[in-house]
């Protein structure tokens, strides 16, 4: 067990603050062999990277990433893969506003209550940041795991969803939403300004399709893999909600229209549904793994919310500052490699058991 | 790691298969002293039990359970407490349908394709006839944060949900399914027999609440209080969502709606909403720890669905036994145990931590 | 982490006290389809059975094991195996003295002192009847390990030492204390007997060697196959010290008398020596594993000891009961049995995460 | 489990290879509010540090240690402490020699076994210079223990072992290599100087006691402390042996001559001798923790010795470059550091289960 670990044998340690000196994660079980240079994780860096377009944050992070170990002549070792992301942008600003007072819907008040205190600097530990450090080793994750295509996108913005006839992968990288139906993102444009010039924000829904998942991947009872990847999504700042398929969707359905009825097929069965989400008993079926997850709205918003101070005084807070006004959006490459993470774990795991 | 264990210091490992002769529990890391009986036990999984009403499956299993280990003089020693309960309802059927093919929405396929081949006879590892064992070992943990106050109840059937202004603790046990709502139960009466009449099967969607939980518990960021409630709830047998207070539903709010304020308290803070559910940056606040949980319909119907056999061949199978025409019902026990072990789990990790 | 598990994917749980209704070990993580029944098990709980010679306790344990879980139709099914031996022969005698003052040397003050109270009947938990948990889930190891060939045998009782030069793996099996030297046999005969008569006890050196281990099992750095071997094998009951290879010896040695030269062998180099005991850097090298354990004498002796009571009053106390004359002389298939645990973790592991 | 964390509760990663840009350390579960800064650590890592004397290594490493995380206003914050130093001295020599052949002794041939290449640069991950993160990792612990006092020492050198008469804690810093005993410093002094000039190398023991250890830390059965103590020290590099209490040496004895009599004390019992070496049933007995560690003598030696190359041709290596003489003298920093990382796993672990 590890408070800040993840993963039985393909498993990783992020470490850092949004305002320290730098955040990182260590990738330890990381098989050797494999091509790895920081160019194979800049990409994943680059888009969750803040400060693209006007509908995120506007801290500017480059977010490079360095290797500090695990790679020799290019290739992984086998040891334990050290990234190091420095932070560059933190504003020296006034902070004793935060310090003071709590800001409901963050974990101001939670941290102080387990802790006694807090690094009230942009959030420090909570920050939103530390997801920087899951995307860089999720991106050493997806080369341990090449059979398998992740693809996640935005499917609903402040209640606004996209159309599922219209659904085109292609359009994701297309827009600042990582939203597949054009017509959706066009709408977004609008939504997403609007709560951002009235200091306002919005919740979001991911959704996440991993294929090329083999059939039997999962360890059954305790790391059954829906559940692994329901741990990995919950945990993402600001989510609370994850699905497997039909989700809260089947929970209103008869067992005949849930069924997933099964055909002789080429390479094992063909499903002729997935209300299943590729999972069968917590173990992969070889059918494309497919989740949601609901991220609420970013909490830091400039309307006055009543608080309390650290003293229990009754205090106003409004949080100004940089902030996404929908940090959903930014979430979709933190999904994509948590899936990615999930997966490769099991992937190890399950040959560790079958061979 | 354990494919079977669950937690972090205070941990159980379970075993057993639906027709076996047993399954149970060791449960480890108990604080000693503790007064436990198999009294302290058994009426947690008498509320679970089958066979109690039409409304679930008629196979009998006093599910009595023994203690084995870890308790002396009637407190708990501080070494492992070995629980086991003696399957008795092994109903000699011939298996060889379900041996042959595969039940769609089953386990099965998934099972064989990991493991090469499984026990059938009942659905063997994968039968919510392990749920008992997690029972007995969240009756064990609720007697470790005494503090606490966990109840659960069905909130919707099929689709038709409870009238939370007619919500009333008090009757969730005059019913046969844990409703809180006498109206919506008399209502599920009529839906659910429909449904075991047609050889039919139903979703639903569980919600419980934990009181009392002080703020601090949780271990961000990968053992977050919400991570580990998704991770706990994502691995129940049929289960396919998992929300923590506002859920999926947070994701159409703006910011302000989804605010949580505080005002000063007698003893912290007095939040104005609960939104949050009780978590925030994965650690408790204080406010009620609140989550749903959705439940598919239970795969097993008598409508006769496509499937293929083992060998790969076309066939049709239609899953006659004894089923539980809403499994969801009998997941209010198994969502209360998941949800104490969690929590007593935390607590430890948090006194390891903080003292 | 677990207080009562032992292994990373390979990993066994174990519970119950010497004079409860049973002991057991819950296995899991074992692969899949291996051919498996008691009789694979019994005899490995037999060769560590008490009672079977005047050398060992005289309680008298059938210690026949029951596999309650995860075996099917006579193979592994990949599921936790449940492995129950029931208590027999717990003598209902008077505990008075145990239970008020402390038996030097036992864990009678160190568990008081931890827990508050303890199961004082035959040592409760503390009690080497546990190891027997670990002989069985040590048999079922084996299973996974066909390529590895573990002979462990006692080199020393009470300082007096087996001739190397004598060594003859054959007579293991000939003599009641698992001693590879016929004359030492003879020796250790009067030895232990005149121990026994005398209500003392003696301390023994165990030796273990497995031949067949692959150059490359062992996770380094805080997993690597020699620490392992030292943790599981320090925690056998009485164990006091733990060399790999060369051990303590090698500390008075010379680089160049230390080094294991290498030449052009057929399969892999051919060693010139074996220092090393099979290990370097923590994985082996394909040399056979070498290790010794150091078991102090048993600390139940009829000579009055000067102790104290749970009051804290001064006290005398004698260890009357059943006792082995010398623990160490069944600590040989514990010792066996452990390093078959961790050879066997350690193959999956390493094939987690090298395929 | 990890391959490359250590503890359970209070938990470390360790990464970074001899050459790499830098090594690290994360040290995970940390209680928050203690005072830290590097200055509580750069004293422990510069008792570590090479090319202090003629008797160790002449490479020149700062060994500055640098705080990235974890800590706020000079106090820890329970977050992730991020531990970083960075590499200096990697002296640009050629290595082709070392990465055409293996050297015996070390972890060379294993670890191209095991990873089909290996970072040969200085031994890479398994070079000793990792042990600096250890040192650094365990400066943080000590923080967590205050009422914990450690110290290690060097008992002896290639055989020659001080008087235990003439044992003096106030010598130990006063030499080069940490000896309590001046008489023995002054021989070791041309000892080491002897090996070090023809080229060759020495063995060493290393002693270690640990006073103020309260009783009652120790998770049994398999986290008992003395099989974590095992774990920590038989994973330090080189090691080769691990004693707790009498050793090996209580394998010689009689129950009546290791028996450890208590009386009464005014602060839990007084015993009257301490072959235990502090641990009783894996738990605390309240007296000093003593263990002991041999180290073999140092692989790298100018003698040449026959070896093969990696392709598997006859050879012969003499390892040059900057190597101590005796790796067991900078041993005594690592030993404590390990012990203390242990003790402070227990305390915690002994808080989450007591309270």
């Amino acid at each position: 067990m590890s408070f800040n670990s993840f993963g039985h044998v393909f498993r990783f340690t992020t470490w850092g603050e949004s305002h320290g000196p730098a955040i990182g994660a260590v990738v330890d079980g990381c098989p050797p062999g494999l091509s790895l240079s920081e160019a194979d994780i800049q990409p994943f860096l680059d888009a969750r990277r803040p400060g693209q377009s006007r509908f995120t944050t506007q801290r500017q992070e480059p977010d490079q990433v360095r290797i500090l170990s695990g790679v020799f002549d290019g290739r992984t070792t086998g040891t334990p893969i050290s990234l190091m992301i420095e932070n560059v942008d933190q504003r020296s600003k006034d902070y004793s506003e935060v310090a003071a007072a709590y800001r409901p819907g963050h974990a101001d008040y939670a941290y102080d209550a387990k802790y006694g205190f807090r690094d009230y600097r942009g959030g420090g530990r909570s920050s939103a940041r530390e997801t920087a450090s899951r995307v860089a080793a999720g991106a050493v994750a997806r080369l341990v795991i090449p059979e398998v295509t992740i693809t996640a996108w935005v499917e609903a913005i402040g209640g606004d969803a996209i159309d599922p006839a219209k659904f085109d992968a292609a359009e994701i990288g297309n827009n600042p939403f990582f939203c597949p139906d054009p017509h959706a993102a066009q709408r977004w444009e609008k939504l997403v300004d609007d709560a951002r010039k009235a200091g306002s924000s919005l919740g979001a829904v991911v959704a996440c399709r991993a294929t090329g998942v083999p059939a039997g991947w999962g360890a059954p009872l305790y790391a059954k893999l829906d559940a692994e990847l329901a741990h990995a999504c919950m945990g993402i700042n600001a989510v609370k909600g994850v699905e497997i398929g039909g989700g809260f969707g089947a929970a209103a359905l008869t067992g005949e229209q849930n069924a997933d009825a099964m055909r002789p097929g080429n390479d094992g069965p063909t499903f002729l549904a997935n209300h299943a989400g590729g999972i069968a008993g917590g173990i992969s079926t070889g059918q494309p793994v497919m989740l949601r997850v609901a991220f609420k709205p970013t909490s830091s918003i400039l309307t006055p919310v009543e608080t309390i101070t650290r003293d229990g005084e009754a205090s106003d807070i409004r949080t100004k500052g940089r902030h996404d006004p929908c940090v959903g959006i930014r979430g979709v490459p933190v999904v994509e490699a948590m899936v990615a993470l999930v997966l490769t774990d099991q992937k190890l795991l399950h040959r560790a058991q079958i061979g």
